[in-house]
């Protein structure tokens, strides 16, 4: 049988929790990888892949698919090799487990991508950031953190909902949590060379900030309260 | 057998993907509002049932669980009586039905439930509203559209996917869009009783305006484009 075709960054978190799965399961994979910083999303030829330009996306013979849910459920039901946790054939287990991926999105996904974007990367890629969407997303990040404390791992689980052994939800909510990191790591390096990282980037910002012709954009950056609460919080 | 409980608002559109999908699959319910208007999905007594505080969620036996989606799949699969077509078996159909629904949350959802509550239920709420937020959203939810258009409905295909019969992907996703239509009718009133209307409402965003301590939510009310492209788009 031909691997099938993983289409990824790694820096991506559903990315990254596609490959933990094929790798774990020993799923014959090849990965492909698709930079989103030089925009390799957004070429004709990765969108007859994924139409909405997005990773990570497979290719299984001729079939495609995309969202790094849709591709895990598929991967546990077409590989007779992986094991039931992952997405249990009962339908009461699955239906617990559905229902933490769906809630995933609109929950710890939103706040946490929201939060790196506008923390972490937005500076970098000369995109505009708000205040207030900082705020909304750290608000929902720490709402999302404490359910999963208080619902799911109740009880000093071992993991989500009580199980003796991890599921595709594990996987996928802990992929988005490992991204936090990069906000304690940049954190890590300003404090450590504060105060020349604040001045050195200063002017970097300063023509951000005018090219985009926001000045939100310049005060964003120097607001460390964002990460401290997540490091103390992780 | 016992009814299955269904907890819901009907001005909620995951509650009425539900209730919609129970019906037309003669699957015995009973309808129990939690009127979110007066806050009844946050008290002690339905976070027994979800504690995520939202609807719709049900109640199965001893079995309860939240989430739209969740909730559809798993009708879909305990309920003998459920034509193939809303969850198919086959893993390819299936999986490709997966993907729109995760897409969903991300995307139309976000969009559509971003604009409806800055544009149309925030002032009423007397919550802030800011348009940035609202720019935002609307981009979103136009990409979402031209996507389903181009991607899953193309050339002309009845259903998503091209299929000749629905799916709980079609439900829910038109579910969200006949959300949309609050946006419209309100700018229908707004526009039958002019200069009345907005006459009328200076106070009131006035009161919630200073109330708030929140400049934006003042100027908001008044942009009628939001509305209108919506309108020529569907
Ligand atoms: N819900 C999707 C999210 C995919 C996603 O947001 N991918 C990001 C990287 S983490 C991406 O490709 N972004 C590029 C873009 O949206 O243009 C999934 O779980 O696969
Ligand atoms: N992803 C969820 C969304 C549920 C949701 O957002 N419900 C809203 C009504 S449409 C709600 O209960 N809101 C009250 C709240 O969040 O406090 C689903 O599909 O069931």
């Amino acid at each position: 049988m031909q691997p099938i075709k993983v289409y990824a960054d790694r820096r991506s978190q559903p990315s990254r929790a596609v490959i933990i799965f094929c790798r774990v399961n020993q799923i014959d994979f090849e990965e492909i990888t698709v930079d989103l910083f030089k925009s390799q999303h957004l070429t004709a030829e990765f969108r007859k892949i994924n139409p909405t330009g997005q990773v990570p996306a497979i290719v299984d013979g001729r079939f495609k698919l995309y969202e790094s849910h849709a591709i895990l459920r598929y991967l546990a039901s077409v590989f007779p090799g992986v094991a039931d946790h992952w997405y249990p054939a009962d339908l009461f287990t699955r239906a617990k487990i559905e229902s933490i991926l769906d809630w995933h999105h609109s929950n710890l996904r939103r706040g946490a991508a929201t939060l790196v974007m506008h923390t972490a990367l937005a500076p970098f890629l000369g995109l505009a950031t708000s205040p207030d969407a900082v705020k909304q997303a750290e608000k929902l990040l720490m709402q999302s953190l404490g359910r999963i404390e208080s619902v799911w791992l109740k009880d000093d689980a071992k993991f989500l909902l009580g199980s003796p052994q991890p599921s595709i939800a594990d996987l996928s909510l802990v992929c988005e949590i490992m991204q936090l990191e990069i906000l304690i790591w940049m954190d890590n390096v300003k404090k450590a060379t504060s105060p020349h990282f604040e001045e050195a980037h200063e002017l970097l910002f300063q023509v951000k900030a005018s090219r985009l012709n926001n000045a939100a954009a310049a005060n964003q950056t120097s607001e460390p309260s964002t990460k401290l609460k997540i490091v103390s919080k992780l």
